[in-house]
């Protein structure tokens, strides 16, 4: 049996309600951390994800799931906020950063985390970035989430005091395949996530953004069934 | 004559509506930039001070301001967020950090300023942070303002693109009578301003909270008049 840390030890865990942080979140609490998800409505497209966050924090035993709004939409510049670009459907980009990348949002996410963390006096943040899907993202790089660390433990009245903040992102150098497989091991239900940049209301999935692509290519790569539910195609 | 910069260089300037970020825009637009004042709705007593924001913009040119809404009462906490925590009316705290402090509230203003900038493709963030009157605040210090200049550095599209993001924190050393003779200088207004904790609907200030003592301190410093419109008190 592992050791774990006592469960008073809480966490805040960045919950989409996508794959990924499904995956950390079961982590988290596989290592005993006592879990308040948090999940940050920032006038995504993809508002079903939200939906999902709730189900996938009631059903890996979160001790409470938060949904903060902030309207990132009013900025513009990316195309899960803004209406007038369209979300790539013709394969996942090769270069540069994509279109869906959301200026800033992985910083303003910890942010929040960072300030509710200190709140409920948690010392530890887990987030589900990822540096091998999303290598196209800034703000998914490991050197990124070093220095966030070390900016948050001078920002805050706790790190002040000696209680140094943690951030952890352990699934930061994974493959899909092996996030997939952790996950199961760790019995999270992947029906009850969603991914897609552009799910119907129904919570389906389109199945050609490149969320879809990547998450469907990891099952595959896993050997597992996608449990994943897609809106049906025009023949 | 002062070397100016282009004034097609944008910057953003976090503008609360209070003394500090008013002096601060009028620095920025004295370098020349093209401000673009950015005002944070965190759910704070003192509304009154969005208003004044939207006033100082005005004054002193600033190209657009926008406010931004986020509900950081939802995480509670601080006695400028949580109705159940009172505003201190007994004189400025001497040490430890006041409970007027809100949780990581710096790192979310400067983490949707940075958001903004971004899409504005703007490399310079001012802000109005205060080591000396704020010395008991963790997101004050001088030493927290370059790790979230680095951290911002790794964050962002413009910035792996070579576009070096700067944190100007002008005012950071200086006293409230300093402050103040700057922006008298400058032809800052301050009869517009708020600073004020719990200033009332018609935005006359309490008087006797934390910012009332140090706004009031400055002036007399300053050896200028106040030109802050107070509650009358009663007999």
């Amino acid at each position: 049996m592992n050791a774990k840390v006592s469960l008073t030890r809480k966490a805040v865990v960045l919950l989409s309600g996508g794959l990924d942080s499904a995956t950390v979140l079961a982590m988290a609490r596989q290592q005993g951390y006592a879990c308040h998800a948090l999940s940050v409505d920032y006038g995504q497209r993809h508002r079903v994800e939200l939906e999902a966050a709730v189900r996938v924090a009631r059903a890996l035993g979160a001790v409470e799931q938060k949904t903060v709004r902030i309207d990132l939409a009013a900025f513009g510049g990316s195309a899960l906020t803004d209406d007038s670009i369209a979300v790539p459907t013709q394969g996942v980009q090769k270069d540069g950063i994509p279109v869906t990348y959301v200026p800033a949002r992985n910083t303003i996410m910890l942010a929040l985390a960072l300030a509710w963390a200190e709140v409920l006096e948690a010392q530890d943040l887990f987030f589900g970035a990822n540096a091998v899907d999303y290598s196209g993202y800034p703000d998914c790089r490991p050197e990124y989430m070093r220095a966030f660390e070390r900016m948050a433990n001078l920002a805050t009245k706790a790190a002040v005091e000696g209680h140094r903040l943690i951030l952890h992102t352990p699934i930061i150098a994974m493959s899909k395949a092996v996030i997939i497989g952790e996950g199961l091991n760790l019995g999270v239900d992947y029906s009850l996530t969603v991914s897609c940049y552009q799910a119907d209301a129904k919570a389906r999935a389109c199945g050609v953004c490149d969320a879809c692509r990547l998450r469907r290519a990891g099952f595959e790569a896993a050997g597992v069934p996608d449990p994943t539910r897609y809106v049906p195609r025009r023949a």
